[in-house]
């Protein structure tokens, strides 16, 4: 078996050590190791990837001690265990058609179980790809309408367990008490370099401040909208030719590839969370 | 003789083939020619560069006419002409340096004429090159103090004449009559990428947001603080591992490399700036 | 009718009035506007899109003679009219697939008319989007085979009458005589930074070679493999962690990204080539 | 005192372990660490940053029989021990003044012992910053000429005892037997993004094959020209309104910037080189 630990603890002398024999005396072999001190927190952080012929819950009980010696969060998980992973959309459709294909060709390290959508655009590419998809459309524009699709989507989600949730261009503002159930296992993609341009139609407002780089943004969610901790960004050059149309046309690659690469990292367990910052151990 | 004209006009059939026309009867080549519609401001933007045998009088002479037929806002310079240059600096050095470096080896389409700065922390280095170090302190807190040396910096300037001022890494904000006295001929250097972490301390406020990329810019000098015209942006991605003083020490050639690039721009006349927006002909 | 005329010829004054008058005398009104002197070849080249009401027949009898005039190549074409795109693919579906959801989006500027392949592993995936499927395998080794699959798929070329031919990693070597059919008309994507690691295995040949950057290079195929004028190129950093799998994971995006925006520039008529080389007005 | 451990031995179970047993037992605290393995080439490697109270010779001769007992090639250094460094240059001044500025700011983590080049252009820019420099010309074309500038060339790099040598855009060809001293202590930059255009002239070459990305390569030094370990690279997009001089001044940029980086990463021993690659562990 492949065994991922993450663990995040204060940082003092003889972590590493601890945790090297650890691995040793469970036979294992280091693959990756990857770790970061941040002497301003004073925390210390460690990703280790190692091969190793016992169970995941053996693993898991003998490192109980040494994780409560150190006073560890920690989490230890067998990689080949493939996450199931459920995706909201709306009416754009890149980003959700990008994760069908990359499901679809077997590169995703996870498994989609659940498209929903508060529109019911995409039905037809999702029904392609044989994944399940659920139309929770809002009726209406009262606070009744909001709640009950709200309550709706929570009850569908509570179903389908699925261990992730992803925002692939979801526009809807979710409500805190499904946002807090999904803590750190919910991404959504936000079509601007944070902390720039967050909120609505962020490429006219990168037209309007004249900006040279456009960029994506993965995030966790949290309850204070976009402001959760970033995975992954990346950015692209523009010009003044670029009015917001070929703005958001140019945007949808790198949106596209920010969301898929997030989730990626997520899934092999390459993120810790630490206050409003991730390590990326990649 | 190698000429450029920039132009910006209301938006209209004609304007095209009346420039053409008009280099094509001054006997001139074009060498470059670049231009730009924005159809919701309705403006058209031009930069033609062109090899002619005539005076730079006589050219702006002929197109006088052209000019106004068409409302153009215009200018007709003669690029051999060498602009002046004027340096802000404070403490940082980075910046200073790599202006000074251009200088010496020959590589700025202008000419150093004057460095000067709140603090002597780089007169020596200055001194290395020959260039005009003037030192201009702040002595005190007081409102008195500061006023007082404004007024000395706004009369060097006005001495020196130069064609353009560069905030290179300068810490102190500028009043309003010195900025409207160099409009769009006044370049700063922002140590992120705007608009995100404008004002004091952009790196740890990046470090703070957790971002995965940061970023410069240099943009044209307003009243309001980090708000002008955007020449040129580039950012670079980062980690986790970057503490604030890495993060700093990895923005430093960003900045370096962007100001130059804006002020090369803006000395070659590649720089229309419309709106709160620049169209940038490279 | 939204129109686009690309064209070349040796430079010399009065082209860009010349062209100007044309479009202004049709009525016209220039949307966008490109060229580019190249003095080392002697050549002018330009691309102009302008709106105007008159038939596509029409401006190219009223263009003629001005082409005579000046020894033009040129094009003029209604933007309007969506190219039919062929796509060639062999084992490798991830830049198939990145079309065949563009294409599903409406965010190509063209129409799939075909895909054919040797294998048919993805008959399937291009099913689920009703798209022509040919399945034209190689059966055996020999030079016969070989050749009779190459008569096959040229007949098929031939019949289907593409405008653009995709090779979307399609990973045999296509004999010359399909080449030459399909001139300037065929854009293949290579898995490297040309002119490195051309050939087979780029990504092995990138890890053996320890570089620092990889990359992916669309361009247009002539008979010499992997030397045809170069369209797009994309590059992202790597490192020591980044065994030949990894490499070629990551470069997956890359290449998908290139090929489709290659495929776009080509169909928006923003491509000229000349000698070995291409300009893109885009 | 913050030591530095750097290693590469086979991969075996149990090295970490001991590794970081090993920190345990001499105090200190691990500051940074990272580590790589290679199961191609059956290798581990690692760096440990340490803080810790203990001479560099006591660490060394306690860690001597842990190094032996994996077969480890490794050093351990003190980090505030200031390497002394060397710099070549010829004609092109942009990557030495970059290193000047650099060493006079306090932005190098090493000293700058000599500068020598085989022209004097850069005799008096080398002075204003107080660094002594040697001009080593070559009388003639003959191969008795060159032969004795290398001697005097070798001899002067044997009495200034550099730590490391820059080849900052040094453009003769050194001798196998200076390479071979300098082993693994030479870093040359060469203007490509190799191994695209080793050799003469990469920008014309890169002009040549219209390529749309250019770049840099800082890489050590070993007998096949331009084939040495890669440490650094960068790129830049570049277009067909590029040519040849353009590029060169593009790319001076870059050039400065990668060698200046790579430069960094080696002062502060972040390379270990195995085979003809290196693990960059910043």
């Amino acid at each position: 078996m492949r065994a991922v630990l993450l663990l995040q603890c204060p940082d003092r002398p003889g972590i590493v050590a601890a945790v090297g024999a650890f691995v040793a005396t469970t036979g294992g072999n280091v693959v990756e190791a990857d770790q970061h001190s941040d002497p301003a927190a004073g925390l210390f952080l460690q990703r280790v990837e190692f091969d190793v012929d016992a169970s995941i819950d053996a693993l898991r009980s003998d490192f109980g001690p040494i994780a409560e010696n150190f006073a560890m969060e920690w989490s230890l998980r067998d990689l080949a265990a493939r996450p199931r992973v459920a995706v909201l959309a709306s009416r754009q459709g890149h980003c959700l058609a990008d994760l069908l294909v990359r499901n679809a060709l077997g590169e995703l390290p996870g498994e989609l179980v659940l498209i929903a959508s508060n529109h019911d655009t995409h039905a037809a590419l999702v029904g392609r790809f044989d994944v399940a998809f659920r139309h929770l459309p809002v009726t209406g524009d009262s606070a009744e309408a909001r709640a009950a699709q709200e309550r709706e989507l929570g009850a569908l989600l509570e179903q389908m367990n699925p261990d992730v949730v992803v925002l692939a261009r979801y526009m809807r503002v979710l409500p805190a008490w499904i946002v807090e159930r999904w803590n750190q296992r919910m991404i959504n993609i936000h079509h601007s370099f944070l902390p720039s341009f967050a909120g609505a139609r962020p490429y006219a407002q990168a037209h309007e401040r004249g900006v040279k780089v456009i960029g994506a943004t993965a995030h966790y969610v949290t309850p204070e909208l976009d402001e959760g901790p970033i995975i992954a960004q990346q950015v692209l050059p523009v010009s003044h030719r670029d009015d917001p149309n070929r703005l958001e046309r140019r945007g949808r690659d790198l949106e596209a590839v920010v969301l898929a690469e997030a989730l990626r990292l997520h899934l092999e367990h390459r993120v810790i969370v630490y206050g409003r910052r991730t390590a990326v151990f990649d």
